[in-house]
């Protein structure tokens, strides 16, 4: 989307490829799961952004192979699209340390089909666990359990334990939602790997005063359809959310090009493939070489991509003006953001470290002002101050599928 | 609902069974389907709806049959209910004209998933006809065909002209959504039937204004995956809405008693089952016998089902204090509404008819009074403000099953 909003203007005809028929805001994808808010808050049909972007095509379809030396993009329909110049940006798919079954039975949050699936299925828990009188099966009901403990696990634990604390609370007759256990199981030694060590504890301190289990140093050997299971033991549980280590989209083997081992792509400073200038990779998916020839230690958030894709944008309009391209990229870290809950958020701008009320508060304008679309900023912020004010859930619905 | 909420404060002990976990604003479902509302702006949990109400239990549940001698409901988890008094309101469900293998390929608005399914098969209609270059086939992918002319046929052929009309105007390169046909078919003389005859005009000349183009007296023969077949000839089409007749649910059968020929129960005046005092039914499932021994000629919407679910309450009050119910159950009609499309609407309350903007105004203040939910209120007059100034839809995405 930035890309193409740059390249506006410009003489370069685009066509942007996507299998979804809308641009998501990603993260604020665990809020949809967790019945705080609806899809169409979050997500912005693409037609309707790029609406009046002269020279520009949208295409809903999916990019299966691509013909490198033919300089063309093979889609799912059977068509196909050639190209001068090739803009990757297909981002990350959870890993499932080399277990793809494991994801029918650990959905992650990637796309809204993702985030509703996961509601469905933790609502329905609650449901569930309120008709069944057998204490084990009603305790594996009310167990949820985590792996990752980065900024999505730990958004998405936070917010867990608030809808079971609050928002359930006086709902039901034969159980007290309020016993749930949200259990965050990480594999490093600390939450938040990446964000201040000071924020790191911030996190494991707020999460525990929710009551939510953190496991560090905890590695999953297992997913079923029961539970996981670990080397100390196993948890049997009713839902297990994957928020752990990403891995290169296949769009990356098509390249031809010796990937990194996380299967990503490496490219050069000036973030086009190596031989190969005419094909540029942006965001989750490109490891960028610095100019020692050593990665960048970039991490992969939001604005990394957006500057890269900005970057990308000059490159090409340059080129085709035949003007000099800028030097190599460079990441501009304006910091970095992640919330735990109700009054409860960490912030590390580098020159500013903001926790609690004040960071939930920061939290909260940041992630408004960059929402896609004036009328979601209204309506996210209509929903967010009622659900303060009455600790209530807008969203909390069982949609068969 | 409306019993329960009546039954609050009572001595009554009762339980509610629905097989989903929300309460349906049914009214608004068309606004889902067309891009226009969230399903959380017209539906609430049941929970949240009853929190605090004494001696209330609400299962999530399917009623899969019923012991009439051994008054018991049973579910489909395996449990079952014993009562002393009984009241059905499942209401009705589609019929297709005895061919239940039209359900599949002509989509009905019963619930949030038929919505979201309509939803996601109209916006993918617009968007594979933009990749497509056989004219006859986009002129089939840009045809939508609705069956039935009551009020659900002619709101939803409103929506779906404005849709193509202003909402996606400036979105597609190869394909003009304006072309999009709608058509209306109805199999009677003309439009709302049950309305008075000049709305019925009204909505006639409404709809061929905005070009959808309306058949009546035009009975469907066939509904296949491709279109309509009718004596006059056949319509391909990329989607079919079926909004024709209805028929009582399957659980009107389990009472063992005559139904009408449309599957309904024959109640007495005091809604109660012929020969089974202490089961009720109320809503589009009864036929209310009037004290001359004939059906009251009762139209099947909200207002009837809410005075007649106030009704049974205050008789099922009366019985258990042991005090006189209230004599046989009368309708007091406030009117009807329907609404065309953008500023255009039709009001008849008898001693009111409103129609062009100023029925519209009616309308929406109307819709928003009866939303249930404080916050739906507000985020829904938002939207619809919004929509209305900018003629976009919030809610254009497509979310793979």
């Amino acid at each position: 989307m930035t890309l193409v909003q740059k390249l506006r203007g410009t003489p370069v005809e685009t066509v942007l490829v996507d299998r979804h028929n809308h641009h998501l805001f990603e993260p604020l994808l665990y809020q949809v799961a967790t019945a705080a808010l609806s899809p169409a808050e979050i997500a912005q049909p693409i037609r309707a952004m790029t609406r009046g972007f002269k020279g520009m095509t949208v295409l809903l379809d999916e990019a299966v192979g691509l013909d490198v030396p033919g300089c063309s993009v093979l889609l799912r329909n059977g068509g196909a699209i050639d190209y001068d110049m090739l803009v990757l940006a297909t981002g990350v798919e959870y890993n499932y340390f080399g277990h793809p079954g494991w994801a029918q039975r650990a959905p992650a949050l990637k796309s809204l089909h993702d985030a509703l699936e996961v509601r469905r299925r933790l609502l329905l828990a609650f449901e569930q666990a309120e008709m069944i009188k057998d204490p084990v099966q009603r305790r594996k009901l009310l167990t949820f359990v985590l792996v990752g403990g980065g900024p999505t696990g730990v958004e998405l634990a936070g917010s867990m334990a608030e809808l079971a604390r609050f928002t359930l609370r006086r709902d039901f007759r034969n159980i007290d939602p309020a016993s749930a256990r949200v259990i965050l199981v990480e594999a490093g030694p600390r939450l938040l790997n990446g964000f201040g060590e000071h924020l790191s504890e911030y996190a494991l301190r707020s999460l525990q005063r929710m009551n939510v289990e953190v496991r560090l140093s905890t590695k999953i050997d297992r997913v079923d359809d029961g539970g996981v299971e670990m080397k100390d033991g196993r948890i049997d549980a009713a839902l297990v959310v994957w928020c752990a280590g990403v891995t290169g989209t296949p769009a990356a083997a098509w390249l031809g090009v010796k990937l990194t081992r996380q299967g990503l792509v490496p490219v050069g400073p000036d973030l086009a493939v190596p031989g190969h200038p005419e094909i540029f990779v942006v965001g989750d998916l490109a490891v960028v070489t610095g100019p020692d020839g050593q990665p960048l230690p970039l991490p992969q958030v939001a604005p990394v991509a957006k500057q890269e894709a900005a970057f990308v944008a000059k490159v090409i309009a340059a080129r085709v003006a035949r003007r000099t391209p800028p030097p190599a990229f460079a990441y501009r870290d304006r910091g970095s953001l992640a919330i735990i809950g109700r009054s409860a958020a960490v912030v590390d701008l580098g020159w500013l470290r903001l926790d609690g009320f004040a960071g939930w508060l920061f939290w909260g304008i940041a992630h408004i002002f960059f929402l896609i679309g004036f009328r979601n900023r209204i309506t996210v912020f209509v929903t967010w101050m009622w659900e303060w004010l009455t600790y209530g859930r807008g969203a909390r619905l069982i949609v068969d599928p």
